[in-house]
């Protein structure tokens, strides 16, 4: 297995990037790999003659490195679009292949999954298929309900003919950055005959991975989110893990068609080959833990009041994420614009729920209250935040708060 | 309606690529455009902030832009990662709306669909859904069998409890070219109160389309296919024509989750938009019927028997694809390597099967034998295909089956 996660370089040195979770910004080296397969190498990787063959090796490499980077083989790596791709094919696949040998799927997931579960739960697997569904609840850093979910599991098992559990939790959360005990689910899943997927799309290229560590059956992974590009991710499956395709076609060993996204697949493994060496083997997260304890004790030194939410430990905790509410008479959305013209880039919340003006369904899960939620800032970040910049920040919120107070 | 249709340049000098409708050459202009995309604009599209915004706006003018050029209004276009992503979309989405709304999709379709549809409609609709699926007949010359098919329609219309007809036919061939009469199929489908999709992957950037003229409710494109990136595409969806998603999330209204692939919908939007103005409106693929015509002599002329398949009217035959049957003592996969080794590269069918070594079930339902579908090769070429290159296309493929034979 690959041991260094990726460096997540800063984006731009003329503004301070902090929204790593919502995109990343793609490597120099990315940008030059991927340049041959526009001008020269273009052809369809599947025709016969020798350029389409020598594009098709290029996919076949970047399959076999990003197997590797999580300790997968290379056949278990299937190519998609991306994280919503792979979780929503993950989901449609398993009931599908079930409802084909006749037998019934029952789905679990958590309250703070990222959108395209749970939209693909509540909509394909309740609403069109009529399948039981259920929604564990988590605590207040997150952490999903492991008794809740085990009793919901065996009452479906006792009481359903031919059940077949499928768990899709997520390795973490995109907002807050709470690292779920995978591990300890997928022996809990496993244990009731279940399959586990983990949607890892905050996860892979940032900390080291391991499929078979974390005994998962199925892991989705976004490559715009370590530095490659949008539109390309891929759906990890665990040998012997039956599901049907969500786009059908003879691509990716008959399991997902359409001509390849050669340039994001040839992007996606660059990128993550471009590990950080810098990060110690033992504790490759230990910058992004001292950048992160920085900036909760700046926003605390603040005479305004600042809540963190998700307080858990830093072994389970995202250290590139943080989520602070405002408990002040503001708007995350206000703040946002306020420091968005002073250069400085931050999230209310998931790119993808931006625009729904909805509180937060991640931060009501939690505990959060409308307001409260409205209040939540997101800041994503990678190594390469300076003390500067974290007091560049730190001023510019301040300012914000105060003539948003005002 | 943009009238003219998309140059597609051809691939390089030093070959003669015959294989376009495999896939196309990115343009000098397609690589320029998105190279902003990757080094300044590579922001999460959703984000609220200013250069997100700018990303954002990009997104939306290549939706107007690609709206315009079918006809449709820009909220009817759904970016994609391809054609078979739309064309399982279009299936799978239409289905479990129906069966959301307790309606019985039956559904139809032809024997010689792309390969995303055939097994889409083989697996997903019969096997997983347990429906009612139909696969039309063609004619010699690839048309579909309207008669059988109304017979079909109305069959199950009398018979099944709330049925709800899909149908789904190609607006061309990838394989022998035939142009479907869609406006008339669709006129039928709309008398049964269906709902009509159609792949037009291989049309779209070729020919005008217009989906009001055509009368579709659904209608497939991939960029690769003339001159954008792989792995992006779209499907038009007409106003009122209810589909569940199949990926889902907030973007593209609700209907497509997933951060979109900037510069791939960026670059399909500039290759559509660098239309050949050489052509007349009156007749826009000329030039292309004139290669084909001067092709197919050039192979009448050989001292071997060669027969042309689909030898329907020009207006019904889309002129940038030629299949031939060779019908002496070789596989058409031994004349595409000794091709290869001269330079010039040809497809011994569609990319998508190239490596299954079963003979086309496209060549097999236009009533081809086994022995004459592996002996029948694809060319496909765009209108800078020179006299000069015809005549050493025909040279060395007269060699090559001289070689082979002896």
């Amino acid at each position: 297995m690959q041991k260094n996660p990726c460096s997540i370089k800063k984006a731009d040195n003329t503004f301070i990037y902090l929204d790593n979770a919502a995109t990343t910004k793609p490597t120099e080296e990315v940008i030059k790999a991927i340049q041959p397969f526009m001008q020269d190498m273009w052809q369809n990787p599947s025709s016969l003659y020798l350029s389409s063959k020598k594009v098709n090796a290029a996919i076949e490499q970047a399959r076999i490195d990003i197997a590797e980077f999580i300790g997968a083989t290379p056949h278990e790596i299937f190519f998609t679009s991306g994280g919503s791709e792979s979780n929503c094919w993950a989901i449609q696949g398993f009931c599908n292949h079930c409802l084909r040998e006749w037998t019934n799927p029952i789905v679990f997931t958590s309250k703070i999954e990222h959108k395209s579960i749970i939209e693909c739960v509540k909509n394909y697997c309740d609403k069109s298929m009529n399948l039981e569904t259920y929604f564990v609840d988590v605590d207040s850093d997150g952490y999903v309900d492991l008794e809740e979910l085990e009793d919901m599991i065996k009452d479906e098992i006792e009481s359903t003919f031919r059940c077949k559990p499928f768990v899709s939790i997520q390795l973490a959360n995109n907002e807050i950055g709470t690292i779920q005990p995978i591990k300890k689910i997928a022996e809990l899943v496993h244990k009731y005959g279940g399959v586990l997927h983990t949607d890892a799309t905050q996860v892979v290229g940032h900390l080291p991975i391991d499929v078979n560590e974390l005994d998962v059956d199925m892991l989705s992974a976004s490559a715009h989110k370590f530095n490659g590009l949008k539109g390309c991710g891929f759906l990890y499956i665990r040998d012997g893990v039956k599901i049907e395709p969500l786009i059908y076609g003879s691509q990716n060993d008959n399991m997902r068609g359409g001509t390849e996204n050669v340039i994001g697949i040839v992007a996606m493994a660059t990128a993550l080959k471009e590990c950080n060496t810098s990060f110690n083997d033992d504790s490759p997260n230990c910058k992004l833990i001292e950048i992160k304890k920085n900036l909760i004790n700046k926003l605390k030194e603040l005479p305004y009041n600042i809540q963190i939410n998700n307080i858990a430990p830093e072994s389970t905790n995202l250290p590139s994420i943080l989520s602070a509410t405002i408990l002040e008479n503001v708007t995350a959305e206000a703040v946002l614009y306020m420091l968005d013209s002073a250069g400085i880039q931050i999230s209310s919340g998931s790119a993808c729920n931006s625009r729904t003006n909805k509180p937060s369904y991640v931060l009501k899960a939690i505990g959060l209250s409308d307001w409260d939620s409205v209040r939540t800032i997101r800041i994503s970040f990678d190594e390469n935040l300076t003390e500067e910049d974290i007091d560049r920040f730190v001023l510019e919120l301040k300012k914000a708060i105060k003539i948003l107070i005002s």
